[in-house]
């Protein structure tokens, strides 16, 4: 390869937003090309992932939320292959997946770093289906909720990259599973493609009560909730004895209105909030039963692929309106490495 | 016994109170003494439980909730000797505790009482420490929130009947313990007879968030609520990381006002509703433990007693308002039998 040659695109944060961010609270830099010293190795960036966590850290911090300074390459998940290793586990050519942020190139300890296997699946779904979504949806679902057969399981923001995978997780367990989204597309899409029993738009309804209880006429029993406000409003008055209800990463909605606690009194139900990441010492078994049920043909998914680094502040933008259809990447570069 | 010169009084629900009920709510009525025909017993009340969950029953019926019929007699926890028995698990002069109401006598199904062991401690703990309210405080903590040595347990209420168990069984399980009373009396009991480390009187307290974070410097690990409302605002703001909230029986507050669903994900923690009547099964291991515990002297407990069944419906209105000092209890009949 000729470093010499190659600059390394990266995206920083410039301003910190209030509310939605806009495209100039992020600038692109260029610096060179880094080289990786003892124990460390250099990627090439092919998929950077999009997720609603990253809103969060473009904030002051708060406590249990790290905040990214102005100035500092945004953080993220990303898939690549090895250019360079100083670690003697990994090798150039190697698929590998990390926290290298919203940038081309990233030079990172070995030990911070995944390998993937590239004949189980595509590689971007290690930011999917096999990666964080993936791992949120299994332990949002199955840890907190412990999802029993014929039980109805709601799931907001269901078109989502979490969203989806915690429905089709609660098809495989034997549930009934509804799916409440923001378009009339994503809503065929889930009960055609991905196996809903219903799925309703949301934004077309005029009673989100009586919908909701229409499409869940035994109540519900467990909420897969991605989304907060109004939607979890209407949930929590046709929950079910011992209902579970999964809260995470909640957007851009009013932290304020009407209050449940009698009602989780009466039915003796409960929400737990949920950070993927309290789980990590049982990924591996979660990923391999992620992947079990990939190569069984039991998880489809959607991916919505913006090029080119440039793209990926209106992308994100993008993604916390909601306009994104599946899992929202950036391709930083081909899947395929052009000759070094 | 003279059953033709005995008469029944009873307390029978009058109207349907708006908010704290009246007087005027109940009646009383007299009754002939019923007589228990085939597996019946005809038992003489000298102990009645008044609970917070009896106004919930005087409203018209919610979902899990049933209401209270106008003119039924009022329903609640007794203690008491059986006068007559046509069930052969039960003789006279036998102490039983059953569900038996606002009334002198009752007529039950045999099956419907719970015999109780006299030489283990005085009858009234069957509608106190061995009782709902024991349970309620050990599933409730035990159950729901799983109590670790050191960690800070916040109980509110603390000075009422399942609040103070349930601080005295996280201190048997090693953990500092802070309670939220009405008065500045309830916090010394707390902390001089019933072990607590610290107590504090919220309503002369110009600053919640301040005055809690003052007795809990370390944070707040379980929530043991009894009240909702402002207290339960404040307790938010310093929950520990993977916090659990237990939630139960509230009255008289309002349900609305902020919301803490952010802080939920963002410290991982659950709030769970809790109706005790759920663990019926594990009553009888639950009341070996709390009966070893209180034969230890680890579970000090307090009684407020009125006296004669006219004086139920004003000492359950100042329940409602907490005025009670522990425990509320009214005398029906003597401890002691008169020759019948």
């Amino acid at each position: 390869m000729s470093s010499l040659t190659t600059l390394n695109r990266q995206i920083k944060l410039a301003s910190r937003p209030a509310g939605l961010p806009a495209v100039s609270d992020f600038q692109m830099d260029y610096s060179a090309l880094p080289s990786p010293v003892a124990s460390e190795v250099l990627v090439r960036s092919v998929y950077l992932s999009l997720d609603p966590w990253m809103r969060g850290r473009m904030d002051n911090g708060v406590p249990g939320r790290e905040a990214v300074a102005i100035g500092d390459v945004m953080p993220g998940g990303v898939v690549g292959f090895v250019v360079e290793s100083n670690d003697s586990a990994f090798r150039a050519g190697d698929a590998v997946e990390g926290m290298l942020g919203w940038q081309e190139y990233a030079v990172v300890n070995g030990r911070d770093l995944r390998k993937l296997d590239t004949g189980l699946a595509p590689i971007s779904t290690a930011l999917g289906v096999l990666g964080m979504p993936g791992l949120a949806a299994y332990f949002g679902l199955l840890a907190i909720c412990d999802p029993r057969p014929h039980e109805t399981v709601l799931v907001s923001g269901a078109a989502g990259a979490v969203g989806m995978l915690a429905g089709q997780i609660a098809k495989i367990k034997g549930c009934r599973v509804v799916g409440v989204v923001g378009s009339d597309a994503r809503t065929s899409w889930l009960v055609d493609e991905a196996g809903f029993d219903a799925a309703f738009n949301h934004t077309t309804t005029t009673d989100l009560r009586e919908t909701l209880g229409a499409h869940c006429p035994a109540g519900i029993d467990i909420y897969f909730d991605n989304v907060g406000g109004a939607i979890t409003d209407a949930v929590f008055g046709l929950i079910n004895d011992r209902a579970r209800i999964s809260i995470q990463s909640f957007l851009g909605m009013p932290d304020a209105g009407p209050r449940w606690l009698s009602q989780l009194i009466v039915r003796q139900a409960k929400v737990e909030g949920f950070l993927v990441s309290a789980w990590a010492d049982r990924f591996p078994e979660a990923r391999e039963q992620l992947s079990m049920w990939l190569k069984a043909g039991l998880l489809g998914y959607r991916e919505d692929v913006a090029q080119g680094i440039e793209s990926a502040p209106q992308a994100f933008i993008g993604m916390l309106q909601g306009k994104n259809e599946g899992k929202q990447l950036v391709q930083l570069s081909a899947l395929q490495a052009a000759a070094a």
